[in-house]
């Protein structure tokens, strides 16, 4: 595979905020369900829904080693996808699910490098959700049903801190990144994050 | 994040052949499409169809030395994956598109493993089209239209030696090979070559 980012950009525009004539303005099993006691439902064929990215043995600490490489792979609800082509930042009732895979090698023909355990190793959910507070972390590594991560968690610090657009990690979304740019909806934090550092005189 | 891939099959099970209630059966911008000469149009909003899985580095070779890490991603036609739920095989008209992008680090708060580049660096697209011959793929690392790899060409036949699935590699798409092997549709050649060896008397 050669290196031809020039010609690529032929080839995959900047999606569009065109609205797909049969899709649902939001669809009921893309929503956030909760139990009775405050945990999130397991949000159902979140695998049907808009792929985000994907990253390998991700640390916010360049010291840790991790034990085994593991993948993990990013999805958004549809609806609120199609919202953020429209207005660069997430709407309420966005539902963002991070799975973990193991990273296996050698599988079948493939020699060299990873690829992804039909297994899944963990689950985090990340729901926008307004009669809820806004943003709340679940995860769904004890239980079948997503635990509310408390607020004093450090996720919550650190991806107000450092997310691109409303407190989520955009600047990892190839697709939307740029467009989050060109809407001006980039947080204060990371616009800081990515200046140039200023010249000494 | 901890390994507990039991709890976590709670979570996640076999995607189910429910249809959709409002998606629809074929919808037209997700059908192949050619230029005069015989060349694919690129697949528009192919981010937007049904991800199926990741892998970094991938080759057919152990002793092939990356010059830089690449991640691929792989996406199919929305119509094509419901048949393939329904059935355990691809239907005429399925497109898979397999894009690469850079694997980078460190990037913004990451600080270990890789995340995914903007720009795409290859693409390539499989088509099973009925009317044209079966599976063909097409290069879009040289143009904006896919070039037609010839017959001969290597990834032909290495597809109908190794493919799991209807000369595809579904063994890499964690959430479609065990409905492979309930639905019975895993190739004779996959079946030799994860059939345990036979013992010597």
């Amino acid at each position: 595979m050669l290196f031809r980012p020039a010609l690529l950009l032929l080839f995959f525009a900047l999606p569009q905020a065109t609205t797909h004539p049969s899709a649902p303005a939001s669809d009921p099993s893309e929503m956030p369900s909760y139990t009775a006691d405050g945990r999130l439902q397991p949000p159902a064929n979140y695998r049907e829904w808009i792929y985000l990215t994907s990253g390998i043995d991700m640390s916010y600490s360049s010291s840790a080693n991790p034990s085994h490489s593991m993948f993990d792979n990013v999805f958004v609800n549809s609806s609120a996808y199609r919202s953020f082509l429209e207005t660069g930042t997430w709407p309420d009732k966005t539902v963002l699910v991070l799975e973990t895979r193991g990273a296996e090698s050698p599988v079948s023909i493939n020699k060299r490098g990873h690829t992804q355990s039909s297994e899944i190793m963990g689950a985090e959910v990340h729901v926008k959700d307004n009669s809820r507070g806004g943003w709340s972390f679940y995860s769904f590594d004890d239980n079948d049903k997503g635990a509310l991560l408390p607020r004093t968690a450090p996720c919550y610090s650190c991806h107000e801190q450092h997310g691109a657009v409303d407190t989520t990690f955009v600047q990892f979304y190839p697709t939307l990144i740029g467009l989050a740019k060109s809407k001006g909806t980039l947080s204060p934090a990371y616009l800081k994050e990515i200046a140039p550092p200023a010249s000494s005189k």
